[in-house]
C-alpha cells in the first residue's frame, strides 16, 4: 500500500484555491500509484477559520468542496479535514472532522474529540467534541483516523482531557494511524511534536502518518514538518519546514523503519525562516506584493528589512530614511549601507519641516510648556504618516518594526513607530533580534556591523538611549519571558534572584500598556505566547499595575 | 428571612477596591438585619478576568479576599462568586464558583455548570464545568445556588448544553434560588433576561434572587437590573440599570408576590445610558478624568462629545476644531455652538500649514501624482496627531468618534479619525446615531439642529459627501445588521429583497477591512454583536472578499 502526504499552504475561506491545490495533489498521487492521499485539518476552509464558521454560507461552500473532492476520488482514497454539521440539536452546531473518501464514496467521517481551547485556540467556541471511535477499513487495512490534538493525550495523561482517542481504538486493532493536523509553529514546538509522536508510537507500536499545514494565516505560522513514524518509534521521515511538500510512502518500508530523515532544529534559523514565510504569506494572501519600511539606523528596522527583502524580493521593498535634528549622522549612513547591501529603493526625507509646522500649529495649545514625550511622539508620528502616505499612494503595506521587548513595556509611539499592517518581529525579544542579525550576516555582512554594535536609541531627543528609560535588555527579556511565556507571578520571579523593584516595575509596564498593544498590528507568532489572539488581557484591569 | 442584594461595579484585578466594596455592603446588610447578602459572579476579581486567571498569583489574591470576606461574615451569610482551584489533576485548573459563607464558615461552594464559550465569552478556556449539584441549608431554608448561565438552559431546551442545573436540584426541593451573574448589556438583552427568569419560575415555582454586575470593563458594559422573582412568576422587583444599588428583601413578601417594580425599557435610552457609563468607567478604572475630542461639525463627533460631557463633566471635556481648506464654514460654526451649549473648552486649530509642510516634504516621493486618498488621509492623520499631542501633553485621553457603519465598511482613516483610546459609538449604526442625537435634544437643543440635518461628509476634498462612496445609510445599516448581528450570508440577504451587487459590495467591504478594525480602539458594546472580542475574523481570510 502506498500513502501520499500533501503538506499544503491553505488560505482561510479561499475555497477555490484550496480545492485547486487539493485536486492537483490528488492527480499527482494517482500518477504515483498511491492508494491513499492525506491532507491537513480543515483543509477545505483553512485553519483557523474563526467566526466564519458561524455563517451557514461558509459551511455550505466547504461542503461543496467536499462534493468536488468526492468526484476526484475515483481509484484513490482521500483523507482530509473539513467542518461537518452536527445533526443533533444538542451541542455545538459543528464538528471538526476528518473525511475518508474512496472511489466517490464517503467511507468514514471521524470527529475530533479533543478540542484545544487555550492560547490561540478557540475550538470549543465552534465544535462539539466527537465521542464515537471507529476505524475505517480500506484495502485490507484498518486505519485509525485522528485530528491534531487527538494524539496529544497519550494514555490520558494530559490533564486537559478525559478521553484518549487512540486508547479507544486500541481494542479494534488498527494497522496504522493517520493524523490530520494544523499545529502552529513556535520555536520550541518541533521537538515537542516529535516527542509526542514518539510517545504515541511507543504506546501503540504501529505506523503513524502525521500531516501538518504549512504557511501563515495572519500572525499564526504553520511550519509543516509532517512526519511518518515507523512502528519501532523511529522517525521514518520528517518533511521540510516552512514550505509546501508532497511525498509518497510505501507502507511496507515504513513498517520496516529505516529511512530516518529529520530536519535540522535551531531556534534562530527556525525563527528566521518562520518570519520570512510569515511576511510572504501575509502579502500573498491579501493580494499585495510591495512593502515600505521606516529605516532608523537601528537594529529592529534593519532586521525587519532583511526579512522583508528575503520574503518579497529587493524590487518589492522600499525604505524611507527620515532623519530629524536628533538623528545621528551614522543613522543615515548605516541605513544607506544596508539599503545598498539589499539592493532596495531608499529615499531620504527630512522631517524637520513637518515638525516645525506642527510646532507652530500647536503653539496656541501647548504654549511654552517644556519639550517632553508629546514632542518626542510627534516625530515618531510624522514618520508614521509619511510611511502611510507612501502606502496610500503606491499600495505598499507598511511593515511594523517593533520588537517584543518594546511591545511588552510600551516603549513605542502609538500611530507612530507602532504603525503598520503587520508586525514582523513583534514576538522576538530584543536579545534575540541581535542573534537574528548576526545569523543574517553569517555568509557575509548584510547588516552593517555598526548597526549591531551601537547602543540602541530612539533618537527622539538629544543623546537619548534606550537604557535611559529601560533596564538592560538582558534582564528585561528574562523577566518578560518568565511573566509572559511562563506566566510566573512577581513573587516567583523575585525568588529567581531579580530585584523586587525592577520586577514590579516591569510587570506594571506590561500591564498598563495593554491599551497600546490592543491597537497595534498582528505580530508574527514565533514563541509559545505571543501578544495578540493567544494572550487576552483586560485593558482596564488593575492587576500588578 | 431577609435577603440583601448588592448590585456593584467591580474592577477587574483590583482586589483591594472590590473587597472594600463587598465589606462595606456586608456591614450595611448587618445593620438592616439581613440574614443573607448576595454579590455578583467572580466578585472578588471582577468579570471577565480573562488570562489573568492563568496566573497563580492572581488566584492567590482572590483567595485572600475570600478569607477576608469569611472574617466579615459573623452573624450573616455572604453569597458571592470567585474562582476556585480544581483539586483534581484532570480537567481545567479552575472552577467558576459561588461561595456560601456564614458565621465565618464556608457552608457550600457550588461550581458553575454551564460555561458560555461564544461571542465575548471564553469560559471553557479557563474553567472546568461543575457536575455535582447540592443545595445549601441555612436557617431552615434549602437554597439552590447557581452562577449566571446555569439558569439559561431551562428544561434542557438550550441546544448548547446537556445539563439543566435547576432540574438537578429539583428532587432536593429547594425553597428558593440565588443566581450570581455577570450578564453583559446589549440593547435587546434586558427583556430576554426577564423572559428567562420568568420561564425558570414558571417551571420551579419558587422565588429567585438574581444578582447582576453593573459597570463597564473596557468595552463590555454590565447594566445591573438585578431582579427578585416571586413564585407566581411575577417580577417582585427589577433593580435600576447602569448604577450601583443595594436593596434588602423580606422573603415572605417576595413569596407573596406583590411589589411589581420594573425598569423602563427603551432601546435609545438604554444605549445612551450605557455609553455614558461606559465612558465614565473607562476613565475611572484607568485613573484618568479628562478627554479630548476632534469636533468636525458632523453628527458622530457631536454625539460622542455629548456622551463624554455627561460622563465626565464639562470641565473634563476639551475639543479641537481642526478645519482645512475643504471644511465648510458651518462646520466650525456648528461646532462652536455645540461646545458653547455644553460649556466645554474648545480650540480652533487650522491644519493647512501642517498639510502644506507634508505636501512639501512628500513632494520628492509623490511628485505630480493626482490628489487622492493619500492626501485625504493626510488631513485625517494630521488631526489625529494634534489630538494625540494634546493627549500626551496634558493627559487627556482621545475619544474615538467612528460609528459602527463606518467601522464596518472601513470608511475611516487608520491613525487618523480612527485614533483614540476608546470608541464611544463604534457599536452604534449611523441611523441609530441620528436617533441618539434627537434623544439628546429631547429637553432642549444640545446638538445644533443643523448638525443633525445636513448631509454627512468627511470634508476631505471639495464638496465630498458620504453618499459619494457609500450606499444610503438606511440600506447599509439593515444589510450590515443582517450580516453582523444575525450572521446571514449573501444569499439570505439578497432573498430579503436587496440588490445582489449592493449586498456583495457591502459584505466584501466588511471583510476586507478587518485589518483596520484590528488596530482600532475597543468599542463600547451595546448590540448583541459588536466588533472586537466578541467577533473574531481572520485578517488574511478570503471569504466573500
Amino acid at each position: 500500500m502506498k500513502i501520499a502526504i500533501a503538506q499544503l499552504n491553505y488560505h482561510i475561506g479561499n475555497f477555490e484555491d484550496n480545492l485547486t491545490k487539493i485536486k492537483g495533489h490528488i492527480a499527482k498521487a494517482k500518477i504515483d500509484g498511491a492508494d491513499i492521499i492525506c491532507f491537513g485539518e480543515l483543509a477545505t476552509c483553512g485553519y483557523p477559520p474563526r467566526d466564519f464558521l458561524e455563517f451557514s454560507d461558509f459551511i455550505n461552500q466547504s461542503n461543496n468542496c467536499v462534493e468536488s473532492i468526492k468526484k476526484e476520488s475515483k481509484g484513490i482514497a482521500v483523507v482530509f479535514g473539513a467542518p461537518t454539521i452536527n445533526p443533533i440539536l444538542e451541542g455545538k452546531d459543528l464538528y471538526n472532522s476528518v473525511y475518508f473518501i474512496a472511489d466517490q464514496e464517503i467511507l468514514h467521517i471521524q470527529h475530533k474529540a479533543l478540542l484545544p481551547t487555550y492560547d490561540i485556540f478557540d475550538e470549543y467556541r465552534y465544535f462539539e467534541p466527537g465521542s464515537d471511535f471507529n476505524l475505517v477499513e480500506y484495502k485490507g487495512h484498518k486505519i485509525a483516523l485522528t485530528v491534531c490534538e487527538d494524539i496529544w493525550n497519550i494514555g490520558n495523561e494530559n490533564p486537559l482531557y478525559t478521553i484518549c482517542p487512540l486508547d479507544e481504538y486500541r481494542s479494534q486493532k488498527p494497522d496504522f494511524i493517520i493524523n490530520v493536523s494544523a499545529s502552529p509553529f513556535s520555536y520550541d514546538h518541533a521537538e515537542e511534536r516529535l516527542e509526542i509522536l514518539k510517545a504515541n508510537i511507543d504506546r501503540y507500536k504501529i505506523p503513524m502518518f502525521y500531516i501538518n499545514h504549512v504557511g501563515a494565516q495572519t500572525e499564526i505560522i504553520f511550519d509543516g514538518g509532517s512526519t511518518v513514524m515507523s512502528p519501532d518509534s523511529s522517525i521514518y521521515e520528517e518533511m521540510p519546514y516552512f514550505r509546501e511538500d508532497y511525498r509518497c510512502y510505501d507502507l511496507k518500508s515504513v513498517q520496516n523503519g529505516l529511512q530516518s530523515i529529520e530536519q535540522p532544529k535551531n531556534k534562530i534559523l527556525e525563527i528566521h525562516d518562520a518570519l520570512v514565510l510569515g511576511v510572504k504569506d501575509y502579502f500573498e494572501k491579501l493580494g499585495f506584493n510591495k512593502c515600505v519600511i521606516g529605516l532608523s539606523g537601528g537594529i529592529d528596522s534593519a532586521v525587519t528589512t532583511v526579512i522583508a527583502q528575503r520574503a518579497l524580493g529587493s524590487e518589492n521593498v522600499r525604505v524611507l530614511l527620515m532623519p530629524s535634528q536628533f538623528s545621528s549622522d551614522h543613522s543615515v549612513k548605516d541605513s544607506i549601507e544596508l539599503a545598498e547591501n539589499l539592493d532596495i529603493q531608499y529615499d531620504i526625507v527630512n522631517i524637520e519641516e513637518a515638525y516645525q509646522a506642527y510646532d507652530k500649529t500647536l503653539d496656541p495649545l501647548l504654549g511654552d510648556l517644556p519639550f517632553n514625550i508629546a514632542e518626542e511622539n510627534l516625530q515618531a508620528r510624522i514618520r508614521g504618516m509619511l510611511l502611510m502616505a507612501v502606502s496610500n499612494k503606491f499600495g505598499n503595506i507598511v511593515l511594523n518594526t517593533s520588537n517584543k521587548s518594546e511591545a511588552a513595556v510600551g516603549y513605542g509611539t502609538l500611530y507612530g513607530d507602532m504603525c503598520g499592517g503587520l508586525s514582523v518581529i513583534g514576538d522576538v525579544y530584543k536579545t534575540d533580534v541581535y542573534t537574528l542579525a548576526n545569523y543574517m550576516n553569517k555568509d557575509g555582512e548584510v547588516i552593517p556591523q555598526h548597526i549591531i554594535t551601537k547602543p540602541p536609541s530612539a533618537e527622539l531627543r538629544p543623546n537619548q538611549k534606550d537604557s535611559d528609560s529601560l533596564p538592560d535588555y538582558d534582564s528585561l527579556d528574562v523577566i518578560l519571558e518568565q511573566y509572559i511565556e511562563h506566566r510566573k507571578g512577581p513573587k516567583e520571579i523575585i525568588a529567581m534572584g531579580y530585584e523586587e523593584k525592577l520586577v514590579k516595575k516591569i510587570l506594571r509596564l506590561v500591564n498598563v500598556n495593554e491599551f497600546k498593544r490592543y491597537q497595534t498590528a498582528p505580530a508574527l507568532r514565533v514563541s509559545s505566547k505571543g501578544f495578540g489572539m493567544g494572550r487576552r488581557i483586560p485593558i482596564v484591569g488593575k492587576y500588578l499595575s
